[in-house]
């Protein structure tokens, strides 16, 4: 199938929104092997709406529409599907229903009553997150499927109502399964697995560059759920047995989640002390819930005077080495497990930039040090491209990073 | 003027990255008053490219494109567009030399001299971010504006050869400020500006919502920066005097910013503890460069133990009070100011979820302490649609706006 993603909202064309609703259709179609030629994005215009929608059908036999469903007299959608499909606006009785029990014991305008009316022949898609529906509908070798603008509702009714009739129609179970890996980049990880991507047809593997990681994906579509994953897991161990120093999870954990599970699966506790990253290790790891199973506290010590009073690295050391050294990395992680008895205690200290950075450690240098079990080390890292925003990113990546390497 | 903005890139249509340049580029035209009529996205397939081109000019009398402009066989942009004007693609001697001299010393293929050729009436717009320059051809009453895909070489090409363009087009200059807003709402905000909203044709005035916080816009059109100015100031002066506890800023600094400034003139330092935010507080200042002028620590004190051991916050409060209280934020925020010494030490703790919270407390809410001159104080919020990323956000503004009150 070949498909338009056309998104219809005024906000949109002002950039007052960002079109998520593109991404996040776009993503699901081609993990169900859809083909997705165009997005297209239009106003609250009925006449380009129409005109929009004859020029998606002249290449492909799908479109999918989010926005416009709404009860307000801008919401027009509805009706100029209606008008190119050649089909009544009609009201449907267990809908009108439904938006009379919504307004029970409030004023209902007529407008509301809008929202239960739908293309003679189309298939209403629940919405339990809103009031508006939306609908499906195949006529003359064409299929439309039309949702609301609202992320929080238009994500939901896909994964429940469009994805599964999708599928059926394909006769097909689609599997997929996110492979993390680390320290190998997008091309050296294609190189790497040529002989699986090249003319593979099914399972397929796909590369995805994130910054300064990179996610593989192996998907299979067979006639059964057990038929894909076995395709997948055969794949999996294939690649897995190529990289074995380059998979932190076939499960598609951020690496956050993952040394937060596997610390909380060894009863290990953890603390962080931060000069660079100024918080965000500490930030990363509370973000996930649950995360004071493990975590017990973060120092970010931005000063040289944090760092001496904090964690008691000596003014020796800062003075002799500097803040940015192996040895202030290491001083300060051992600090940390004096003062936090921490299981875990892993540091970091760097040049952020823009501003400072030496000959030998230029702006983008960071060194990470690790205690645990009674020995501490600490590692130099460097940066390409260093914006201070990127040079903090990787920073807190290598730490998880550290961590993986040393407890797996 | 009516624009379409065509973005190419098989990227895009695969979901694997948002359409940030459509967004870009309508904010800005947005602001220069060029209306956008459609977004169009294609992949790097030429018979299509040049559909999209004939369909948006039924329309339009603009198009800007972003992407296709590279040395590879799929970047076509540049060839449909001569194909659609009818223009040849000839060599510019001036840009040939660009790529040579780029080139010095290392292999360059004949692909990479194809960035040197454009259509023969174009004006060549600099790229000195990237490889691929863009172009600006006008033929038979329409205009294509042509730019690489890369935000990183396309955002300062638009800035800094396009917008300028644009504008002497228009015999005029625009002028916009942003204004900062706390404590009101978009809706409130548009019913107290109602009387400068309604029939303002120049200086004009948007709202923009984001999370807790609302930006209000004012801009104007004028034949000079001068009168444009102007204009702005007095319309900047009479909302100031409707609102003068909604705004802590008319220089469109974002409130991390603002609060580094004032306490860098004032010449105070901070530091602070966090609970519920787990470093998002430390992160956000640290995040602007020079944060190490004002910014001494942080004690993410996630466990009471931490609370206990790095703030002196007593057992018996957290016993008493339990760790999410008034009482807690205050004895945290005077702790810190006894280990850190730093004038302005604000605390944190909350419920940030999913799980957690009471009855009187659920999740969503939180306590942000406030040491400065030897007063502390504490404050509860909530937060609506309690999500945990919501919470931790509401938190961190709440803990600046304090400590802009506080100093002001």
């Amino acid at each position: 199938m070949k498909c338009t993603v056309l998104t219809v909202g005024t906000e949109i064309l002002f950039g007052s929104i960002v079109n998520t609703n593109a991404v996040f259709i776009s993503r699901q179609l081609q993990a169900l092997g859809v083909d997705v030629m165009y997005h297209m994005t239009v106003g609250d215009n009925p006449v380009r709406l129409k005109e929009m929608l004859a020029h998606a059908y002249t290449d492909c036999d799908m479109v999918i529409t989010t926005g416009g469903l709404g009860p307000t007299q801008d919401d027009l959608t509805k009706e100029m599907i209606c008008e190119y499909f050649g089909e009544k606006n009609i009201p449907f009785p267990e809908e009108i229903k439904k938006v009379e029990a919504f307004f029970a014991g409030r004023t209902m305008t007529e407008n509301n009553r809008k929202q239960a009316f739908f293309p003679e022949h189309a298939r209403v898609l629940a919405n339990p997150n809103g009031t508006a529906p939306g609908f499906w509908l195949e006529k003359d070798g064409k299929l439309i499927i039309s949702m609301p603008g609202p992320p929080s509702e238009m994500q939901p009714m896909f994964l429940n109502e469009v994805r599964p009739r999708l599928l059926a129609r394909q006769n097909a179970v689609l599997y997929s399964r996110n492979i993390m890996t680390y320290d190998i980049g997008e091309s050296a990880l294609e190189t790497e697995l040529l002989e699986f991507i090249d003319g593979q047809t099914d399972p397929t593997l796909a590369t995805y560059a994130g910054t300064f990681q990179c996610t593989l994906r192996i998907s299979s579509k067979r006639p059964t759920l057990e038929e894909a994953r076995a395709a997948v897991d055969d794949m999996t161990a294939r690649v897995a047995a190529k990289l074995p120093d380059n998979i932190y999870s076939i499960e598609g954990e951020d690496i956050s989640v993952k040394v937060y599970n596997m610390l909380k699966e060894k009863g290990l506790s953890l603390s962080s002390c931060e000069s660079c990253t100024g918080g965000m290790f500490a930030a990363a790891v509370t973000d996930i819930p649950g995360a004071s199973d493990v975590f017990d506290r973060s120092l970010v010590t931005y000063s040289e005077k944090a760092k001496t009073e904090e964690l008691g690295v000596s003014p020796e050391i800062l003075e002799k080495y500097s803040a940015v050294s192996t040895e202030t990395a290491k001083a300060m992680a051992e600090g940390l497990h004096r003062v936090s008895g921490s299981d875990v205690c892993v540091s970091v200290t760097g040049y952020a930039g823009p501003a400072g950075g030496t000959e030998e450690d230029p702006v983008g240098t960071f060194y990470v040090g690790l205690w645990h079990g009674g020995r501490c080390e600490a590692k130099r890292f460097t940066t390409r491209r260093p914006t201070r925003d990127r040079v903090r990113k990787n920073a807190v990546l290598q730490m998880f990073l550290q961590i993986y390497k040393c407890i797996k």
